[in-house]
């Protein structure tokens, strides 16, 4: 098939109804949406690679003040901010991800730099700002990351007056037109976390997974849910094994052992043959994806 | 059924003939196995749960020089100590995990810890160590984990000297005569490993799951290999919907894309049924299991 290429990314799912984002807010969140989509469907567009497209797409997300990843990062208990994120290559299942990490102005960047100059798939901690600063990735002042809004949360948060406790995340999975699947996720974590709390963003097969062979899956939510339901690889493993088509699988994931697994599993989903899901029990996710020489699409709310 | 409860146990992998172990280690590695399997053995028969049975064992092993995880845990390149590890109840879901923790004597007190106390699920590095502190676990010296022989692995390894990486495990998996089933997996990690390294054990799905309705797993081996494979959880999906014996199922995940995995994945599960895997491709698994009324079985190389 000619041109199969396809790029889903998400910024996050959320429990705020059309009267909890203003109209101001909600046109910043489809633009940052746009130029994120943007970002990656141009290198799948040129016949770049998905794990290319799926780390530009989370950049800029991770770049945008509005989402919680990168410069818009929730803050700790403590008032500091520590980054998960990860990144897998569908062809190769080879996968890099870095939890709990400070400084680092893009934590999908040191992810993908595990992947490829590491033996190892997961570095936490110090340990993996100082892999950062071994392969020279830009580090940038705590200061950088905290943005009023979200200090605000924090302090909101410790009064237990906070109504929406961030719990964002950013992710995208790509299709390229040699068939190569990929996904990546990157979070600033709770609001109000305790120090060293690590969700499931940088889990691979719980918050991230890609197989070139079944799918490739970035989740969003409540990240404890998420890995004790180890969504992503359910997900896999309902198409592979049951044969469902990942519609049928996401929605099946994000429900499975509910009476045990209360809270919020989201995700978005793509296959080989580009076939999309992206599945929420929120009010709303940000979300949009674009398809070879379709129009892009969109979307906060359902529809 | 009548008293079916099974505790099975693992205090490693390692690519070692019988030549490479002297008989005097070798009763100590059988006499540890023992140890482990009576502590947690003794709280099955008793009518205790599974969650405290898999803890019981891996505490004993964590408290015996001769295994890699606590009191004999490989250092890193910066001769330090890092642990993870991770438990998992298979009645509730709930599971708890600690990355690259320091001074904690028995990190898988604090990965139950993390279940029972703490929102969240997984805790690394100094904001565990500070969980450990804020609830009253035994923190030890660094002194207390290095022992001579660990100290000498790592220099070696340094010099590429050293013939066998150590990337040891202990783990065990439990059903108690309530019919539930739990996991427990615990770690000093790679001798030689970058500061910060988070390798399987602690990944839930990866190196340890545990569920009622299908299985319980602890990996152990190759970490990266074993998230890459996402085990624990292949394992289950290859019960749960390809309805594949868990011998079987054990035996095609450690192998599943052997073309893109190459390193060792090993493991121990246990079905709801009481049916037993013990599935290995190093030379060697430290390995044990105890079934109702039946005496203890202790092997390290293949039969």
């Amino acid at each position: 098939m000619a041109q199969n290429f396809v790029l889903v990314i998400h910024g996050g799912a959320e429990d705020k109804t059309r009267e909890d984002i203003s109209p101001e807010k909600e046109a910043g969140y489809r633009k940052g949406l746009e130029e994120a989509l943007d970002a990656g469907y141009q290198i799948l567009k040129a016949g770049g690679s998905a794990i290319d497209a799926v780390e530009a797409a989370v950049i800029s997300m991770e770049n945008n003040p509005l989402f919680n990843a990168g410069k818009g990062g929730a803050l700790t208990i403590k008032e500091s901010h520590e980054f998960d994120a990860a990144i897998m290559d569908g062809k190769t299942l080879h996968a890099g991800g870095v939890a709990g990490v400070k400084s680092v102005k893009n934590p999908i960047k040191l992810a993908r730099t595990i992947m490829e100059k590491s033996e190892h798939v997961l570095i936490g901690g110090d340990g993996a700002t100082a892999f950062a600063k071994e392969h020279n990735l830009q580090i940038v002042p705590e200061a950088y990351f905290t943005t009023e809004e979200k200090l605000e949360d924090v302090k909101k948060q410790k009064q237990n007056q906070l109504k929406h406790t961030s719990k964002d995340t950013v992710g995208a999975v790509a299709l390229d037109i040699h068939g190569n699947l990929a996904a990546a996720t990157s979070t600033g974590g709770l609001t109000g976390q305790h120090e060293g709390r690590i969700g499931d963003s940088p889990i691979i097969g719980c918050g991230t997974y890609a197989n070139n062979e079944v799918c490739a899956v970035s989740c969003t939510g409540d990240g404890e849910s998420i890995i004790r339901g180890t969504v992503a690889h359910e997900v896999y493993a309902l198409v592979k094994y049951k044969g469902l088509s990942i519609t049928e699988a996401a929605a099946q994931a994000i429900r499975l052992y509910k009476d045990k697994i209360e809270k919020d599993r989201n995700l978005i989903a793509l296959t080989p043959n580009g076939d999309i899901a992206m599945e929420f029990e929120t009010e709303l996710m940000f979300r949009g994806y674009r398809k070879g020489d379709e129009a892009p699409y969109i979307a906060i709310w359902e529809d």
